[in-house]
């Protein structure tokens, strides 16, 4: 009898998790997503900042497990998990698994606030990066045409609220188009007076990375016309800016990187969850008293290497998928599990052209040396991600270049007729 | 004084008159769109079939008039064109014109039945390819899910409402993207066994072509597995399928490719349009009595050279906004205005690999050749537009392969909490 193996997310965990599986005589695998496509996460902010295509970063999950004959692959939304009967409840029918792997990953969060995702939109998904992109170039557009110096300047500013990686990558992303690409496109404004601000809580931003590499990139960010608000907690988010405590913000545009959270799937599971909502596992990555039921990437809360729980990075999901699978094949064989150990490559962030920083087994560097390990570690990344070499040569033309060409404003509306038709010119 | 020349629409038209115009001392320019890109639309159909990506076939029409000095763009709404005072009224105020360019273009129409829009979306803009995108592709989604063969048929079954150029392509690229690039994709279906029908109206499909061709066309649909049903009027749309007379199909998916209407501002503006709303010009491409305003492309209702109307593609929108662009530089030098000629390049159209028709100055020629043709034709077009050598490579390969890599289906809902959140996993 092959045993059925249910996966449920298609990002590196679950993606690597079903790899490791296809084509094993002895099982056969259900992969659910949500979406129908695999994102290399960390690039979504060049989607959302009009430097790459959505289809750069994205690839459909059938092409991705195509190969592999005993992987079916649904697009659907799982609502419930029975741990007793091993049964999932999907919006397509009921699921009977002998393994389950979650690996549902994360969304971002507003500490009780999710009104304010109006008017902050978050960055986990294309959908997200689409709406940012078109939110920071039509505040462009409207400034371009405003004859109101005080609106203008609004329109010129953006606030992002969060200095982790996201934050760091957005804000610098803003600065650079600003100060480099937009100025030869615009008549009436002057995009080099773009105010951008990174507005963080803690007392430094990147607060993951050794503290002088954090102060190094606040500077390389000061350079791209960013200003850092430390020790900054917001206190509101309206359609018209950011109250921090005391102090105000003016700004139409506001991006939220501040906080995530894990599905919450896990909080309905009734297994022990942490403060952020992360399933806390095993050291083989299994629940307690479930050795059948896997966590893996961000979802997972792992503390038994470093005592802390292991990052919300895509090696750490990576490994985690791919030793979910091993340890199913494991068992299967009658061997027992080892257990799971993050093999830790280092850190980096991105700020800019020739800024970044890096961490990796104890060295620290920045600048351009740093910008080039980011770039060289993401291109091999990227290609073995999509085999595709003019993806490859398309990203570092257009990074290289700084071209951000890709500013297109899409509409959410696709209708013409009825309620949404308000004047008579092209569309 | 500079004379304030104002264009209203940056597609073929309105761009090619922009572009004779530009760093020309005399005049200064404003171009209005509600779009903030220029789209080469006779590949639109691509991206709405997943071969191509969004920033393949569009670019910022700020990009593409940057090197212009004395052209200002302006991303906006135009809702009256005062003719007397020259001045129109758009959501960001009134502009006055010495000279105004109208290439508004045309939407896709409903014969008022503008309920169906909702059933039937049409093709003109990204985000309606973005739309039939996520319709085509979510629905071999939800036929890999179902266990109702019934359903499943219905989820398996499109409908093109229309048989011109772009309904020829979207029945031509889903039959070959079902007969040759799905198959390995799906588990439970057989994509192979999509039902794809045209329907049209007339007595034969591409009316515009001889009928030798539009025979030889539905030829090769059929080696597609596309049905086309002619003489064949559709008296009701609805959200499972279509009513031809007495008869109906069961359709999950129907696409409107029947036809188009000019932008209603035509009908406000106390001018004479035809049936289809088009400005009926004077051989100047003028308005009678207003030689100061122009209309070009889709919009202008010419028939000073063959009778008829000129048909709506690109060549002719092209022409005649390098035409008006030239007529303006005529009256500044006191010359007067040659009548426009439109310069018969032929047509073609394509309905898939190896597969098209081409009527060039009396010659007739289907298959490979005119296939060949077609994609020569595009390419050029494309690389003078876009002016990137990756992006061509990367469309012929895409093309070349049969590839559909963009098969991406992305959410129109940004947000991820209210009530939009209905389940528990990754999204």
């Amino acid at each position: 009898m092959k045993k059925k193996v249910v996966i449920v997310g298609g990002g590196f965990a679950g993606l690597h998790a079903a790899r490791v599986l296809g084509n094993r005589r002895d099982v056969e695998v259900t992969l659910i997503d949500r979406k129908n496509y695999h994102l290399f996460q960390p690039l979504l902010y060049q989607v959302a900042m009009a430097a790459l295509g959505e289809g750069d970063i994205a690839a459909p999950l059938r092409n991705m497990l195509a190969d592999y004959g005993n992987i079916t692959v649904f697009k659907g939304l799982v609502t419930n998990v029975d741990l007793e009967t091993k049964t999932l409840t999907t919006d397509f029918g009921e699921v009977s698994y002998d393994y389950l792997v979650l690996a549902c990953g994360v969304q971002h969060h507003y500490f009780g606030n999710n009104d304010w995702e109006e008017f902050a939109p978050g960055l986990k998904n294309l959908a997200q990066a689409t709406e940012i992109r078109r939110r920071v170039m039509d505040a462009y557009e409207a400034a371009e045409r405003t004859s109101n110096p005080v609106e203008r300047k609004k329109l010129l500013t953006f606030v992002i609220v969060g200095g982790g990686p996201t934050g760091v990558e957005l804000a610098g992303s803003i600065g650079e188009m600003s100060r480099y690409t937009l100025s030869r496109f615009y008549k009436h404004i002057d995009p080099k007076l773009t105010r951008i601000f990174i507005v963080e809580a803690a007392e430094r931003i990147l607060g993951a990375f050794d503290p002088d590499l954090s102060s190094r990139a606040t500077r390389e960010l000061e350079k791209l016309g960013v200003q850092v608000w430390t020790s900054s907690g917001v206190s509101a988010v309206d359609a018209n800016g950011v109250q921090i405590g005391r102090e105000r913000i003016e700004a139409a545009t506001v991006l939220w990187a501040a906080g995530v959270q894990a599905q919450e799937i896990g909080k309905t599971m009734g297994v022990e969850t942490d403060r952020i909502g992360r399933i806390v596992v095993e050291p083989d990555m299994s629940i307690p008293g479930h050795p059948e039921v896997f966590v893996g990437g961000d979802q997972a809360c792992f503390t038994h290497q470093t005592g802390t729980p292991l990052p919300g990075l895509a090696p750490v999901a990576l490994q985690q998928g791919k030793y979910i699978g091993r340890a199913i094949l494991s068992d299967l064989k009658g061997k027992p599990r080892k257990p799971f150990s993050y093999f830790n490559k280092g850190q980096m962030a991105t700020i800019g052209r020739n800024k970044a920083i890096v961490e990796f087994k104890g060295l620290k560097f920045d600048g351009a040396p740093a910008w080039f390990t980011w770039i060289i570690v993401h291109i091999l990344y990227l290609t073995s991600f999509k085999h595709r070499v003019f993806v490859l040569m398309q990203w570092a033309w257009s990074y290289f270049t700084l071209a951000h060409g890709a500013r297109l404003i899409v509409n959410k509306e696709w209708r013409f007729y009825g309620s949404n038709r308000k004047g008579h010119t092209d569309e």
